[in-house]
């Protein structure tokens, strides 16, 4: 049975219940109120601009503020697009219903008071899910600040004033962030197409959220401040296929264990593994990012720059020590600086004063003017080993600021290569950068800060490359791995979940995996007849069906010589456990060939489900940290765009004690692994390691599967 | 013969010369004229406004801008302090010389033209340093922008404006950058005690300016943007005695090799290697940051408020997701979040709503007011377990930015542990911002920001307290290491530059480092009789002048059990080289005890002399890069606090395959090894790899020595 295509291709565009939910013509709100300091009455006079139709309820009033107000959403007698509800939580779940009768399409339950309070809390929260559910009116909330849509008027938040509008759809996990950001957007004049406080994510989740923006006219990037994943599947389907087209930036808190307990103290909500995280926005196209700054910096300079078609950047300064800066940044960062063309240089030699630098970063010397700046900006535009170009600028004595950002942006005119710049100082240059960024240049108070955004454009650039070849991967049928989960099968029948290492190996060999062949021996005699078979010397290692760390009690035997040696062997290892534990040895040749031991694993993430493991092996691999974590399916390219982020990488590249490995024998381990765990979901843990990677090939020296008890296939 | 005692014990407290540069009574400035544009032009009109006073010198003129001038400095026959000077390169020996007869204490040559431009400048340059050293005058520069001491009206530089006042003494390698700082500094109402472009430090350097702003007054802290170290002598002597008073901070560019040359060629300096430049920091308690924004940060912070007394930071929140944050950078860059104690809990949970988060980061939620806030932060500042406190905002329904403000500084008046604070948003927290810093708390708008400045504040303490280790043992007398010396001194006597293995390790042995016994074999026989002495299984290892890397080549044989094992082995190994190269073999015994395999080195900085390593050895020693630089002498504490910051450290400590290793042995060690280097200059290369460590101790498996040709003592 050939493994179902990923479902990117058939993705439904928009709704009608989440266009009415950021483009309602109607709004009722229900818990309309005149009292100072509610959040019904901020609510009610941020919707009071609203262009479309508002219905304030009130059980109880007329009117409030001066406003007509209905007694109950059936009262209404009109059609309503979206309620936004900010009555006490109790009252909520026969609202929904009323919803539902009514022909709401979607609400926003500003409301707290649930899963955050207890138990009681959450079967609240489970009764308004059910209401929802069973009608199909979407919810945003509960527990948020709710949304603005600016460029339709909408604000319905209890925030304090309205956001501007832009192409920025920003989605918060937080609503004490939103306000903070919403203050700071007005001081840096950042305009949104969305400001979306998302609550506790009862109904409607990023999964939604992603879609719906991917398709949205106004939005040109989505920026996410997360906490919680929420449904994994659902937030990546969407970000893979949304990412492709419009940039998703993301910060997401909990990138260590003690920041998780404090987000999820918070929302009550569980922070997944961080790893996992980072390679499921990796394989989703998604660009992390570490502070709220570089969030809405890369979402302006992903809308202003083209993307760069390769990682090297060029530096053109008036001054050698902000050159420094940026490089130093830039490199730190994983980044590469452009090493200029003889044709660049000899033009460079020919048009500049002798003493500037002769190389990258390009110091043009402190006496540079707009036209010395414009040569050479043009030179380097123009090198074909320049994939980018970050201009820094202090003003010195002779220093034209301002002209020489024009000759930027009269660049960035004729180049489809991403400009950046660093204009620093204070009022001497102020002028000129606001030049640059109405000219569509992103500017910099620091030049270190610039290096680190062409990085992010870099990763952005290298991610959309991932996700085609992600998507690729989603229309080629996977292996059936039919033989292997026949085995599968068959142990699990016996009740066992922990394979022996002949078994381990036995199923992995099924997959394709070279395996060192290994043979069960249950008497001294039988092993020393394997060991004849396959020559000396040999390793013995102790079959048990209930030690798994044989190592540590002397389970296993190294390069046994002959027939004495398998001898007192054998019987060392029989001793070690007590005889129940004992079921005789694995015989396998010992390898003498050199190499260096990799481990390659698989575990299974609560949220995202199978996610392998490379990295370092042998038994420093805790201490030695080096890993890569990669979502399967994988192809031979992103197995080996991961390897190459290990530090373990540059010793497979060869050195003087060792030749360099096969590589394409080890991505094509990291493959099959992966189709292995896709076509055998009851592995729930899998280890080789080590992996021994030379340079005739890889080949699993040890193996570990344990399985799941149940079937979950 | 002791080491003799490092000299920070025995510095001069300032010099009348560095007096003159920066606060002398009279000035004259050579190449005053009234050329639109020109540097003479723009000196003068900034010296004008010194309250001292100005002799303007000119050949050619009798006055320039309306200001009397003189037509050479002996012209003037009155005392001059300090001369400036803006003529071309080629007068300037000439005009030292002068300066000299004159009586001019110290000169600021502005001028550009000498080592930058080639051999010629470089000779002209020496000839101007002949001139300083043969008279006493002292220089700052050439090529730079100049100095100013703004407490003094003294502007001697050709920027366009003078710095404002204030406590800072700023010192730059790059002039540009200076022009810079300068402008951003008015808008960000930065002042400075002293503002010096250093230019190519031909006489005045690092050492002389830190130890002078060590001395005066109006300076709290010395931060510095440095290309190259120079006379690393002198920085290192300076820094160490002055760090302990003030705070030194520091940007070194040139992190990365790409950076180094874009610095190199701007300056024509070398630039060190930078791991060992951070280990000087570290040892000379100077504060490393990354960016020019922390570089202004920790000066403002660390004149504001305390030093923590140890590690653990409190964050108070009104918003999970800002505190999340913080705590995501708190950990990333080695911070450590405090835990409250049982009281501080129960105290907090009887004042605060039941949906706090019960911990730290402690979130006392969105509507918390100034009373609650208060009140929080009162009970955490007493908690023994908290080192200091991050107050975090979000400007929300129901939050008073102002009030909330006003109880951190309150706070602060009856605390002395640390506090920061991150006001988010715009408009709304701006009054709450100024408050905060003018009320001594340093304020970001970003949370993380905040974490990253608490762990520099923490750096700046754990640096202190080395400091004070390292002058304590400056005055502690090192072990003289006679024997060692003695063997040393055997060696280099006939001639040989590198040791053999048996060699090498009788000098650490000397030196009282356990090595493995190894003895030297010239035949089978032997090879066997040392064999059954030390009993099998047995190592041999080739014996060779020439051959260094004996694995490589099949030159170290392991694990022999028996006689006839020994005898194969010596055989194989003397085939595998030219009879020539063949020595013998060393002879030890197998070490069978589990361990972990480090690494213990030694080589010599051009600059900063001896520099010991310490990291996780074995043949991937290369690859996995876990390792520290350390400058002798040590003391177990220095060795331990390094010890502490590898990777391996943490297997070291102990894991299910092996048991804790004696650390106080490993220290031992490398204070040894750094006695041993110091005292034997002629060192020039050390490896132990493996040195292994285990429950028992540590011993060195192998070991390589490489002696300097000549004499260096």
């Amino acid at each position: 049975m050939p493994h179902p295509p990923l479902a990117t291709c058939t993705l439904p565009t928009g709704t009608p219940q989440l266009q009415a939910l950021f483009a309602p013509r109607s709004v009722a709100l229900v818990g309309a109120t005149e009292r100072t300091g509610s959040v019904g009455r901020a609510l009610l006079e941020n919707l009071i601009a609203f262009t479309g139709e508002l219905y304030p309820i009130n059980a109880k009033h007329n009117q409030v503020l001066g406003y007509r107000t209905w007694p109950s959403l059936s009262a209404v007698g009109l059609p309503i697009d979206l309620a936004v509800i900010a009555t006490p939580a109790a009252t909520i779940p026969e609202i929904i219903r009323e919803c539902a009768a009514c022909g709401v399409q979607a609400a926003i339950i500003i409301s707290a008071g649930f899963k955050e309070t207890g138990p009681s809390g959450v079967a609240l929260e489970q009764r308004v899910l059910e209401e929802s559910r069973l009608s199909g009116v979407r919810l945003i909330g509960p527990n948020c600040l709710g949304l603005m849509a600016p460029h339709l008027g909408l604000n319905a938040t209890f925030a304090t004033a309205m956001a501007l509008p832009g192409r920025v759809a920003f989605l918060s996990q937080s609503g004490a962030l939103c306000t903070a950001i919403l203050d700071w957007s007005f001081r840096q004049r950042v305009g949104f197409s969305a400001f979306v406080s998302v609550g506790s994510m009862l109904d409607v989740d990023w999964g939604d959220l992603i879609r719906h923006f991917g398709d949205d006219p106004h939005t040109a990037s989505i920026v996410i401040y997360m906490e919680s994943v929420g449904d994994a599947a659902a937030f990546m389907e969407a970000a893979r296929s949304v990412a492709a087209k419009k940039p998703i930036i993301a910060i997401k808190v909990g990138r260590t264990a003690a920041a998780a307990r404090a987000a999820a103290s918070h929302t009550g909500a569980m922070t997944g593994s961080d790893d996992v995280l980072d390679a499921a926005f990796e394989r989703a196209g998604v660009l992390r990012v570490d502070t709220i700054e570089q969030l809405f910096d890369m979402a302006e300079v992903l809308a202003k720059q083209p993307l760069p078609t390769g990682p090297r950047l060029a530096i053109v300064t008036n001054a050698g020590g902000p050159g420094a800066l940026a490089t130093d940044a830039l490199v730190l960062h994983g980044g590469e600086l452009a090493e200029f063309t003889t044709a660049t240089l000899q033009q460079l030699d020919s048009q500049l004063p002798t003493h500037w630098s002769h190389g990258n970063p390009a110091d043009v010397l402190g006496d540079a003017d707009a036209t010395r700046y414009a040569t050479t900006l043009r030179a380097i535009a123009d090198d074909p080993q320049t994939h980018g170009i970050l201009a820094v600028l202090t003003p010195q004595a002779m220093t034209e600021p301002l002209a020489i950002a024009e000759s930027v942006i009269a660049l960035a005119k004729t180049t489809n290569k991403p400009l950046l710049a660093s204009w620093m100082g204070g009022d001497a240059v102020e002028a000129a950068r606001e030049a640059l960024n109405a000219g569509g240049i992103p500017t910099y108070d620091y030049p270190d800060e610039a290096a680190r955004s062409w990085q992010f454009m870099w990763q952005r650039q290298e991610r959309l490359r991932w996700l085609e070849e992600t998507n690729r991967l989603a229309f080629t049928e996977r292996p059936s791995m039919n033989e292997a989960r026949a085995m599968i099968a068959r142990h699990r029948a016996t009740g066992r979940t922990l394979l022996t290492e002949i078994q381990a190996k036995q199923v992995l060999a099924a997959a394709g995996i070279p395996v060192l062949e290994t043979r069960h021996a249950k008497s001294v005699e039988e092993s020393i007849a394997i060991a004849q078979e396959i020559g000396f010397p040999v390793v013995l290692k102790l079959q048990s069906p209930t030690v798994t760390h044989k190592t540590d009690i002397g389970g296993v035997q190294l390069d046994l010589q002959d027939a004495d040696a398998v001898r007192t062997a054998y019987q060392q290892i029989k001793k070690a456990v007590p005889p129940a534990d004992f079921d005789g040895v694995a015989v396998q040749r010992m390898i003498q060939e050199k190499g260096l031991e990799l481990i390659c694993g698989c575990t299974h993430d609560a949220q995202f489900g199978p996610v392998l493991l490379f990295g370092a092996g042998g038994v420093m691999v805790e201490v030695l940290e080096d890993r890569v974590l990669l979502l399967p399916p994988l192809s031979p390219m992103l197995a080996l765009d991961r390897i190459r982020q290990t530090r373990i990488h540059r010793a497979l590249l060869g050195n003087r004690h060792l030749k360099p490995a096969d590589m394409r024998a080890l991505a094509d381990v990291l493959v099959k692994l992966g189709d292995l765990v896709l076509a055998c979901p009851e592995i729930q843990e899998l280890d080789i390691n080590p992996l021994l990677a030379t340079a005739s090939g890889v080949i699993a020296l040890d193996a570990r599967i344990v399985c799941g008890k149940t079937s979950e296939s």
